[in-house]
């Protein structure tokens, strides 16, 4: 049987190309309009797994996701790092020389600005990188050029020009994979290769978050990420959400989130995820 | 002489509202065409001061100004608290039942989403609230509605025919108020009336952030607000942005900023400045 694993966006968006690397092979990629829509298809087993980004290194948290994640009970079973890397197209033929405007989403268009102001070309706003692609090949424009993911020219039969067009290459962006059903401790495996994942409110008094924090230190729990998300309808209160190392299932984590649910108003185990380790060079 | 504070916006904006509100009278608005028009007006001394958004209690921080307060030597100098309230206005002598279509920004239409259903009005997508409020009042659209504020239906000679119109009444945004120069502890002020805002990055150690709280904790320090946004060029490395209670001056802070320097790479105070009180009721 072929998995099937819903992502956002269009066939040869960086979050297909995230979802092939992660599962290699023997999977079948479901386009979605919205996040909300990959959420609906795990939870009524359309697809069985969801992939989301989480964060981009250049540009910070997804936040819907985060709220989304809220909102529905699935499970993270595991997260990828994937380098983005933005390449130059356009149509079969075309050469650098005639291009004139460049096609992509704002944020592909803002991490490769530096690139476009040398070769002297206009960028053009769209609604996402791999609809850029497809826009160029549908309307046939012998001018345009567009910025999108090396598997957006492969499902477009575009011809890249250019690779690596961003201007930092620290550009990562880090996608969680969502099942409805959580992943157990595998006892070969030691805790310390997995992340987990949690949510959690405090009452608003002085000290909260630092004797929240306390649980984890005290029993050398490394963390690994920290977001705090203003709680809908009470302005000014946050919900926290922490990534450390370990499993929710082996002992020193179990009960460090025992010690935590004493000073929590409300907490939530999102999953716990063998790491996905990156070698990152500049 | 007049002070000049530099808004993003059109007229009649929420920034433009919240500036009125904060300085009372005795004021011009100058309005920009971008978050980082408000900086550079501040630098070059074209304003003696700047209004930024930082934070909304439904829709969380605004990334983009954190961003820029790294990258420029400015102070916060104050704080405001603006309820948000969006009001439904047509062009003079038209009635609601006439309005087939609501025009905003996308943030103001979402948050005004059941109230629209309600009354069967579809939503137009524009760059701002004030924008929309300017645009039906150029083209005399008779069918049209906006949503803004009530200043926004003042500036454009609009007709107010509904107020309230969001779904949550927790609805505030916090502005900062940027000077050139630093605001002292004036001395008939006690310090616990003032907020402290800094940004700092810690060495990647476990227990590091714990440590870094804990300055704060032992001098019992109220922390109101935590963030991370990513160190640019520095995959999964972190700034934080702290909120306190307190004035840097003071010695107990004082004492606690200097505790902090042993732990961190890099920390800058943005401000020390009165906080502003609010009253919230559901």
């Amino acid at each position: 049987m072929t998995l099937k694993i819903s992502f956002q966006g269009e066939p040869g968006a960086y979050s297909e190309a995230a979802a092939l690397e992660y599962f290699k092979n023997g999977i079948e990629t479901v386009p979605c309009l919205s996040f909300d829509h990959i959420f609906k298809n795990v939870i009524n087993k359309t697809t069985e797994f969801g992939l989301i980004p989480i964060e981009n290194s250049l540009a910070g948290s997804i936040h819907r996701n985060y709220d989304l994640m809220l909102r529905h009970n699935l499970h993270i079973i595991g997260e990828y790092h994937l380098r983005v890397s933005h390449c130059l197209m356009a149509l079969p033929g075309v050469e650098l020389q005639a291009i004139r405007k460049v096609h992509s989403h704002p944020q592909a268009l803002a991490q490769c600005e530096g690139s476009l102001t040398r070769l002297g070309l206009e960028p053009v706003i769209e609604a996402d990188t791999a609809g850029s692609a497809k826009l160029i090949r549908d309307k046939g424009d012998l001018s345009a050029g567009v910025l999108a993911s090396k598997r957006a020219a492969e499902v477009y039969g575009l011809n890249i020009l250019a690779e690596n067009m961003e201007d930092s290459p620290a550009n990562f962006t880090r996608f969680l994979i969502l099942s409805k059903n959580s992943l157990g401790l595998n006892p070969p495996i030691d805790p310390d290769e997995y992340k987990t994942s949690i949510v959690f409110s405090l009452n608003n008094k002085p000290g909260v978050l630092f004797k929240a924090l306390s649980v984890f230190a005290l029993r050398e729990i490394d963390l690994t990420k920290i977001e705090s998300r203003p709680l809908p309808g009470q302005p000014w209160e946050y919900l926290f959400y922490i990534d450390f190392i370990g499993h929710a299932q082996s002992e020193v984590c179990h009960r460090a989130l025992d010690h935590l649910a004493e000073l929590t108003t409300f907490q939530r185990i999102l999953g716990s995820y063998p790491k996905h380790k990156i070698e990152y060079t500049k």
